[in-house]
């Protein structure tokens, strides 16, 4: 191994965000532990606050310990010594002349070999500016790597992103440049498009002519906290749609790539974006009674907590399958799943009255794995059915403790992978979809309902589904219903 | 309910053998405590023996109280009004006026409405004596159903089985006969088809383009013990392969029937029987070690105790997939399945590498139920697949308790229900495949190897699936070592 793949300096801007001390560091303190952080690794943090190095490995020490269940002092002193912290406003251009000369020592202390990465946790207007004076100061002028990760939200809407994105590309070009979407680093969604193609039974099956509709639920069981100053900018639609739910959509109805690297999944996942559209009448907006309330929150506030779309998916695979979306914060549960329903037809009328759809859930959190849901002969009777459950719980087992999505992420930045990034063009065509949306509603208050914290959102989304002869599942509530409702009795 | 359909004399000749004591009379008994026992039914078992009803009913008692874990005393004192001893020798025709007489008595007693059923537990050659001689001395001029029920064998090879369904249909008439496939009353049996037709995940992959091959197995675990007498005359291929595993790959192979009727069912098996062919040099015999010592087997007998073979099943739907069977006695696990193996390939030789075919397995014995071993991603890992089990336990449920075969059977006879009785195009069939096979076969010596007792068979039926690059799949095995196997690695 080349010495200078074992060197790099991390740079953070908002090292003082609960991002940093509760996901970054903790992730960063993972890999340490697990001897996968590389050598002479420097994570610099960068901060507006006065404060010392010393001082704020006392804080991450403290998030650490909240967060990490493999905390111990020892290694956490072994890993400290790869903190260190810088004090700036990266607001103010006066402070890159000596933050540049800070990272050149600092680069020759460590031998980073001139290897850096950018991690922009702000807010996304400063994008642009940081990486143009990254650019002006020198601070790019290095013999290693430069790479650049991004936050979300990437943007409010295509105008916005698309500014952004000409600011940054023009400094580090596409190649080097990481946005975060969280959910493509988590164990399931990754395993989406494997479970997929590698099962000889979905393979089959898995296209209109076998599937009635897909749910993609994404369930938050809090309210915003502290953060509704943030939130209230951006509301569920942009803050989990765009990104997160419709990426979950793309990997489960694209194409089968050409390859499974990176680029063939990207252009199979751009593909599907471009034959989405979803109809203002059928998208449900919700806000949790008392939102207004939440510090920060302005008293006429519109902005949703909760979202629940039809999407129509026009491609010669799923034209005519519903995907229906739903989101929101201060739900019932804190659950997230991809359900697929099959087709519940057939040319037996006496198996139809008893016949359930089969189900297949891909459970993304709190539990991982994947649960069926499939028919049997009900014992003792002649003809009739019962739906039975077949389950598979991945984080049951301890043997494959999946990594924490930022732990996953933090490494392919370190290794130059970018498959679990968002490139510009699904960035873009996200943005189209929730545009084209969001233009076609003229007063929003038309469209949002109030729902009680701890339920399951507005009834209205319940309505949405019930027109087209679908309900919602949800899995909690399947396995805790399940054996309850089935009356087993006799034919004779 | 009309009076007459709750009276019935059950008559089984062969009264006083195992059948009788340890299946048939445990299944009344059950029926019984179920309450779906009809009422006025006479179960009169016929023996040469002498001993009077009430030697007979604590006969039966004792084996009730051995096979039945719901036996209470007052239950049974309850049932054993039922039971009637008579003895004869059915071999001998001057013994018929007088069972004619006694039934004719019991059924104004009990007020049977000349409703009978004869159930006919003996060798196959005296069916169409006895059949004939019922006919001879007046015993089917009744009012009521007269119904004549055949236990397996039902003859030796077409031949001898043509010429017993030409003595008992003269009498009887094929609607009125129920030949005994006792596997055809277990649960995960009669489920076969209704999994296959009730869950669209499985309609669109059941042909020759998903399904790489089809495993039936029937281990047993004991050797012969004392039925060698009969079994020598048989053997494995005419014992188990002829009925029992034909009819469950019938059930596997057919086209979906136009309705889930007997007949419509009976009709797909019959077309699927006569396209399956065995070729002699795909067929290994086995004979376990000690089996020519075992009481009454001639000490040069080649009768087989084991079979492992090929079968091709020449439909549109399988043509080229391999069906192989194989059944034994004094093997290592008592287990019975239907394991389908999908194809194994993928576009992508990445994936390929770490792929594993999905099996679905149909359990039979001892455990029902139904079990899916389908590919997953391994954490951590980009491209790294690692198989996993979904399972799912009928018979752990206690709610789901399965009827015993013969329970189902008998009240199937009760009822008129025919379906789960084969018919005589199927065992037709079921013997020229046998026959074909057999009539290639010069020297037997050549075609049988032995095996040690508790082991899985001679060497020799691993072979026969290798040279094709299949294995033979067990799922006790597969579950067992499951997890040893999978190494977890880290591809970074």
């Amino acid at each position: 191994m080349n010495r200078c793949e074992d060197g790099a300096i991390f740079t953070i801007f908002g090292g003082t965000g609960n991002l940093s001390y509760y996901k970054l560091m903790p992730a960063f303190y993972q890999l340490h532990q697990e001897g996968r952080l590389i050598k002479r690794m420097a994570i610099v943090a960068i901060g507006r606050r006065e404060k010392t190095t010393k001082d704020y490995i006392e804080e991450v020490e403290v998030a650490i310990k909240q967060k990490s269940k493999t905390y111990t002092k020892e290694s956490f002193d072994d890993f400290k010594d790869h903190i260190y912290y810088y004090e700036m406003d990266f607001a103010d251009d006066e402070h890159y002349p000596a933050f540049e000369k800070y990272m050149s020592e600092l680069d020759t202390a460590i031998e980073a070999c001139g290897n850096r990465v950018f991690y922009l946790a702000t807010l996304p207007n400063f994008f642009p500016t940081i990486s143009k004076q990254l650019k002006t100061y020198g601070l790019l002028e290095t013999r290693g790597y430069r790479r650049a990760v991004f936050e979300k939200p990437f943007g409010y809407d295509y105008t916005s992103a698309k500014k952004i994105n000409e600011g940054i590309s023009e400094v580090f070009g596409e190649s080097n440049i990481y946005r975060i979407d969280h959910y493509l680093g988590k164990e399931m969604i990754q395993n989406i498009h494997m479970i997929r193609l590698s099962n000889q039974i979905f393979k089959g099956v898995w296209n209109k002519h076998s599937i009635d509709n897909v749910q993609i639920t994404v369930k938050e069981d809090m309210g915003v906290g502290d953060r509704g100053g943030y939130y209230d900018q951006s509301g569920a639609l942009r803050d989990m749609i765009q990104n997160h739910l419709i990426q979950i959509l793309a990997l489960v109805a694209m194409e089968p790539p050409a390859d499974l690297d990176t680029e063939s999944i990207r252009q199979e996942k751009v593909k599907v974006l471009k034959h989405i559209a979803i109809n203002k009448e059928e998208v449900i907006f919700g806000q949790y009674r008392g939102y207004t309330e939440e510090e920060k929150v302005p008293s006429d506030s519109l902005t949703e907590t909760f979202v629940g779309l039809k999407a129509h998916v026009n491609t010669e695979r799923f034209q005519g399958v519903p995907f229906y979306l739903r989101t929101g914060k201060y739900l019932d549960t804190r659950e997230a799943e991809v359900i697929v329903e099959f087709k519940n037809d057939s040319v037996y009328k006496n198996l139809e009255a008893s016949m359930e759809s089969n189900l297949l859930v891909i459970k993304i959190q709190p539990e991982e794995g994947i649960y069926f849901r499939i028919n049997t002969k009900q014992p003792r009777s002649e003809n009739r059915l019962m739906p039975v459950s077949m389950d598979y719980c991945q984080s049951c087992n301890i043997v494959y403790k999946s990594p924490e999505a930022y732990e996953r992420l933090l490494l392919d930045i370190t290794l130059g992978d970018r498959t679990l990034f968002t490139s510009w063009e699904e960035i873009e065509h996200a943005w189209r979809i929730v545009d084209k949306l969001m233009a076609g509603i003229e007063n929003k208050r038309d469209y949002i309902f109030t729902y009680e914290p701890k339920t399951d959102g507005p009834s209205e989304v319940h309505e949405l589904l019930e027109k087209e002869g679908h309900v919602w599942w949800c899995l909690s509530a399947l396995t805790a219903t399940y054996f309850q409702d089935l009356e087993v009795e006799d034919e004779h």
